[in-house]
């Protein structure tokens, strides 16, 4: 569908029919637009962009990658960024703001309102991933003295700047909060009835200075598709709405799968991430690694004879390794994804880690089967048995340490999603040479 | 807070103060309740959920875990199950009954009314993970002859059984969606108006037998809390609302943290699993990557001869092919990931894998640099030299690998996810292992 919409555009573009390309843009979906946009040549672009209408055009910028919101700035007149500017939600400018280059972000701010400033600047105020940063103060607010009908005059007055219109937030004359209620049970109640009446008080807030994941966590587990964002004194500044939150979520669960790579966490996507950004991103844990394999390097070095009297040892020394290091980082996985769902607590560390032995034992007896097999048939019996045993021991002491380190970060205040998989391999590699090298040397020189 | 209410709730059943407990309990958020329900003594429990309000108490129940749900189905009463099965939404009965073992879930369906069997087969009838299994029948449609006011009407007497009232669908005399409008406008509009004349024809649907996972992207596109389901004759047959997205969005990062580590999604949650799931989960891909080892062992074994006269190789073995492995895990997470946002399309692999070789050139490099350092103390220049020449190989081939492998799993319709970081640590190593004592043999017998 997109694709006709494209060539459709471009039909008129060359046709330069121009109220034929506004009636069709500014019937599309934003985030179509948007893509649109992208689609099309550059000189077509700021065209396109100029026949949008004001409104339609902030609210189809906002959903532009901060790439090309940066490349469409560098177009449009100071007249344009400043109405452009002017017209986005303060949520979606703060981010924006936050996002551009520094220089560009000066340059923005000194076009913005007095008032647009202050709501800027109270939002990028708070701490970067803290609920503050997700609000909008455009929300609906009325009093417990009014009725219903008053309720619903306001509505109708001040709805169409609000957000949503889904709830409605009672606060009292210092604007703390006292309630939170669906617009629906307005609708359902009598217009003469006093709000106070209809008022339950239950209601689920946030604090502006929690951290966004929190918010996620709210919505997830009262199903709620806006929350109230209050200060320490109780007093409503914003909503958060279901859209940012989603966002959060599925942000921070590619943190954690970058993390779980030892991938220090991107700021964009990676489709657009350039090389020197990948790179600093992803040096970091791997020299961190070499480092740390210096100690398995000079375990091994401590066995140097069993190795030149049993050359075929080494045929099996990456299996053992990496099989210890796959049982830990699938350990670390489901430990560090629980952790991450609020499933299990710090208080479960001690059942899950007797459950994650019995596992590993069942896990490590079968692969001590499997590859006494290809032992016996490589390398003859002894070998075989050396093999065996110690994959079965490598298996359960890479889970062990899966299962624990992400309960040990967390207790000592680090995420534990940085348990990542080359983490818990570099540490299964150390004790999974010293088991090995140490039975060889036990069991052979005893058998030769 | 819910520490104390515990113990408050606790003192209360103490008293056998049941008017207090009933007011304290139905004064709860119900996902509040549901937590209590389980930290109460087993006697206590099915008096509390016996106190609650018939559609709180199948609310509370609906948020259950599902071995929580069977237990408490055990203690109720036939006539007790039929009335908490009839007051749960269609889409929560179904998704409770798909999860309860098969013998439980066949004794409630003989339980149901044949309205609302219908509903749950009808629910039931949609492939797992797809679209149809997350939506409800409870939404308020109105009709474009109508004017506004009748259209409000109309939501004050359905409003109370409908699952949102945010939205409102526009239909025809066939059922055939023509819109999906905003509560907000109706409120907005002047009540003698025709609903004809508010509707603007653009609304955003999902097709019940789409992937659950297409709901996901398209509310996080369209920003939307609440999509039409339709059937393909177009006619709308549910709602689904973000609540469910959420919780959809959560699930299937799971699933791809999970098959990361190579692990088979598991059914439930971590902390719940038992013993055998997790086992059989787990075993699969390990021991599949045991004999995918064979090959790297079996190239192990053809140097023989260049080992036994170079032990010092063995020292860093661990280190060039765990090295190869992460750069190589990195890689493939990243790509995995960007492939599951929809960041990245298949048709950007050529752009993408240059940029990788880039990138692992400078990692590459870096890290051979280090490993030269520490190679030199260790074992001299010549074998210093090999490993750092190999490094810088390694790294590249692994991270060459981490980029392709998911874009071919994809290509060949499997799930990109399934290039985990063990199947790529495997990969790399036979690679590794090649590369390395190859260059050995060529550069070590001619210096030596």
């Amino acid at each position: 569908m997109l694709a006709e919409q494209i060539d459709h555009v471009r039909d008129l573009i060359e046709q330069k029919n121009w109220t034929a390309i506004r009636e069709t843009i500014t019937n599309m979906p934003e985030p179509e637009i948007a893509e649109l946009l992208f689609d099309v040549e550059t000189n077509d672009r700021m065209l396109l962009f100029r026949l949008l209408p004001r409104d339609l055009s902030s609210e189809v910028f906002a959903l532009l990658e901060t790439d090309q919101q940066n490349k469409l700035l560098t177009e449009l007149t100071q007249e344009e960024t400043r109405h452009l500017l002017s017209k986005l939600s303060p949520d979606d400018r703060a981010q924006i703001l936050d996002e551009l280059p520094g220089a560009v972000t000066q340059r923005l701010l000194n076009l913005l309102s007095p008032e647009d400033l202050r709501e800027t600047r109270q939002i990028l105020g708070y701490p970067p991933e803290s609920v503050g940063r997700l609000m909008t103060p455009y929300y609906v607010a009325v009093r417990p003295e009014w009725t219903v009908g008053q309720a619903l005059d306001h509505v109708r007055k001040k709805g169409r700047d609000s957000e949503t219109i889904d709830v409605l937030y009672v606060v009292d004359q210092h604007w703390k909060l006292l309630d939170a209620l669906d617009l629906r049970r307005f609708i359902l109640a009598d217009p003469q009835t006093k709000v106070a009446d209809i008022m339950d008080s239950q209601y689920i807030y946030l604090n502006a200075n929690q951290d966004r994941e929190e918010a996620v966590r709210t919505m997830e587990r009262y199903d709620l598709s806006v929350l109230p964002v209050v200060d320490s004194q109780n007093v409503l500044i914003g909503i958060v709405t279901f859209d940012d939150v989603l966002d959060v979520a599925q942000a921070e669960a590619t943190e954690d799968f970058h993390k779980g790579a030892a991938v220090s966490p991107l700021k964009g996507s990676y489709r657009d991430a350039r090389l020197p950004e990948l790179y600093r991103k992803r040096i970091g844990w791997l020299l961190a690694l070499v480092f740390a394999n210096v100690f398995s390097g000079a375990a091994i070095a401590n066995f140097e004879d069993t190795i030149a009297a049993n050359v075929a040892l080494v045929f099996f020394l990456p299996l053992l390794i990496d099989s210890s290091g796959n049982a830990g980082s699938q350990a670390a996985t489901l430990m560090v994804r629980a952790l991450a769902m609020d499933e299990v607590k710090m208080s479960d560390w001690w059942r899950l880690l007797t459950k994650e032995i019995f596992v590993s034992a069942a896990l490590g007896f079968t692969m001590a089967l499997a590859v006494s097999l290809i032992g016996v048939l490589r390398a003859g019996i002894e070998i075989a048995l050396v093999v065996a045993l110690t994959m079965a021991l490598v298996v359960i002491v890479g889970s062990v340490i899966g299962t624990a380190l992400p309960f040990i970060l967390k207790r000592l205040n680090f995420d534990p999603a940085a348990a990542s998989a080359p983490l818990i391999t570099s540490l299964s590699d150390i004790s999974g040479v010293l088991i090995y090298f140490s039975l060889a040397t036990l069991l052979l020189s005893q058998v030769q």
